[in-house]
Formats: structure tokens, sequence, C-alpha cells
């Protein structure tokens, strides 16, 4: 294992870590637990976990990975802010959708080399990238990391 | 810049970025919400304003760069809760350490090349190091940045 393989290890463990770590959470949380405000007036659980599964979805094309699974989440979820939609799903469909992302990124996601992962992502064009090799697909990952354990340092209040 | 340059790039980058938006979120806070909990009954924001700094002190060891500068930090926001010490520094007092650590740190990061950040980390030994080769330096700045977002996470339910 070379210099370059050492740090996207590092990179992919943390990012595992976190999605552990919020998933075991998750589990210890009741459906009448993620009903509530983090913080008085302050988004509910189940909007953070919507927000959640709408970001890492947003993922699936940014790494070239194929299209959105759950597009429905975007509005309610990533547009919107908490409260505003009526509609939403409940904690148990989030709850199935975020089971099975997991296991879905886990496998994608265990797919990808070390050449992969420093490819550019979709969003930024070739001649960009060309200049800033560090808007990798390894960055989308370590962005997510830090955005997961910001929400997941919120759902612990939960508890 | 070689692949493994640009990889310590996105994870100094990271933690730079999560370093300036929690340095931001506290200069919007007063004194008076920074005594306050973040949810009801949970940690006051005090508690984590010296948390943080505590948990950055510790880095210098683990990486290196000299003893604990605030080791009088260690016991009421390491070892003990919040609400068990009975003489915490004021926010004021904090408020000047947050910001002679942050100088501090940023002067003494950036004097690391890409090969002094795949050094091993102080609490492993070059046994161990020799066969687990990302328990780095690098990785402590990693896990700190996402220690960091988890608590700037519930800081900013202050707001």
């Amino acid at each position: 294992m070379n210099s370059t393989d050492t740090l996207v290890k590092i990179i992919m463990d943390r990012w595992n870590g976190a999605m552990k770590n919020c998933d075991e959470l998750l589990n210890t949380l009741t459906d009448e637990q993620l009903a509530k405000e983090t913080a008085p007036g302050k988004n509910r659980g189940i909007y953070l976990l919507g927000h959640l599964i709408a970001v890492h979805d947003a993922m699936l094309p940014l790494l070239d990975l194929g299209p959105l699974k759950y597009p429905q989440l975007a509005k309610p979820f990533l547009e919107e802010a908490d409260k505003v939609a009526t509609d939403l799903p409940s904690v148990q469909e989030l709850r199935t959708q975020w089971n099975e992302q997991k296991q879905d990124l886990k496998q994608q996601f265990e797919k990808l080399s070390t050449s992969n992962w420093l490819e550019k992502h979709t969003a930024v064009s070739a001649e960009d990238f060309a200049k800033e090799p560090h808007r990798c697909k390894l960055n989308i990952i370590l962005t997510r990391t830090t955005h997961l354990t910001y929400h997941t340092g919120q759902l612990i209040l939960l508890k």
C-alpha cells in the first residue's frame, strides 16, 4: 500500500465510521424521538434523517454512479426548510430508505480503486480539474463526512 | 503536486474550512448565548468551547509539536462532564485562548510537509506503525475535523 492508498483509506475509514455512528444512533432513537425538534424551534429529527438521505443520494450523480434513487426527497429535504412540506414520508419509510442506501453506498464504494477516487467528480469540468486536481471524487466523500457528523451532533440531542 | 500531496491538501482544506466555520459562528454568538444549553438538559456552549480548545490542545503532543498549552482545561472540559466543575474560566478567557490557539495551530500546520503528515503520531509505536501506516499525523487532523463539525452542529443551535 503506497502513501496515496493510505490516505484514501483514512478518508474512507472516516466516512464508514461516521455512517456507523449515525446508524447506531438512529437505531437507538424511537420514531417519537425523531418526530421532535433537536432544540426548541430547530429542525426535527425526521427532517435531518430525510436531509441526510437526500444529500447522500445526490452523491450518486456527482460520483458518476448513476441517477438519484430518491428524487422525491430533494424538494422536502433539500430545497425546503423543515415544517414547510405538509406531506413528508413517515419515519418508517425513511428508515427503510436509509438502510437500503447504506448497503448500496457501501457496495458501490468498495468497488472503487484509489485511481477511481482521484478522478474528477461530475460537477467540475475537465479543464478546471486539470488545474484543480483536489476536486476529485474523494473530496465529495470528505465533505459529506463532515456534513454527516455535523448533523449527527444534532440528532444525538434527541436522546 | 502528486496525488499524495493532493490528498493532504483536501484534508487540510477541510480542517481549515471547519475551523473557519466554527470561528465565524463563535463570533456571532454572544457570551449570554454561549452560557446557555444547546438543547434542554444538554451541554452548554461554554462547555463545548472549552472542550474544543482542550481537544485541539491535546493534538500538540500527539503531533509531536510540543506540550499542552492549556493543561488546566483538561479536567473541566475533557475528564469531567458539563456542570461538574464549579470554577470554569469565563467565556472571554476561552475566546482569547481559542483565538491564540487558532493562530498557533495554523502557523504550526503550515510548516509541515506531506512527508511530515505521513509520519506516525506519538500514540502509536514504531512497530505498530510499520503494520498500520494509516495511523499517521494526518489521521489525527481528520478525526479532529469530524469532532469539530459534530460540535459545531450543536453550537449553531444557540443562535
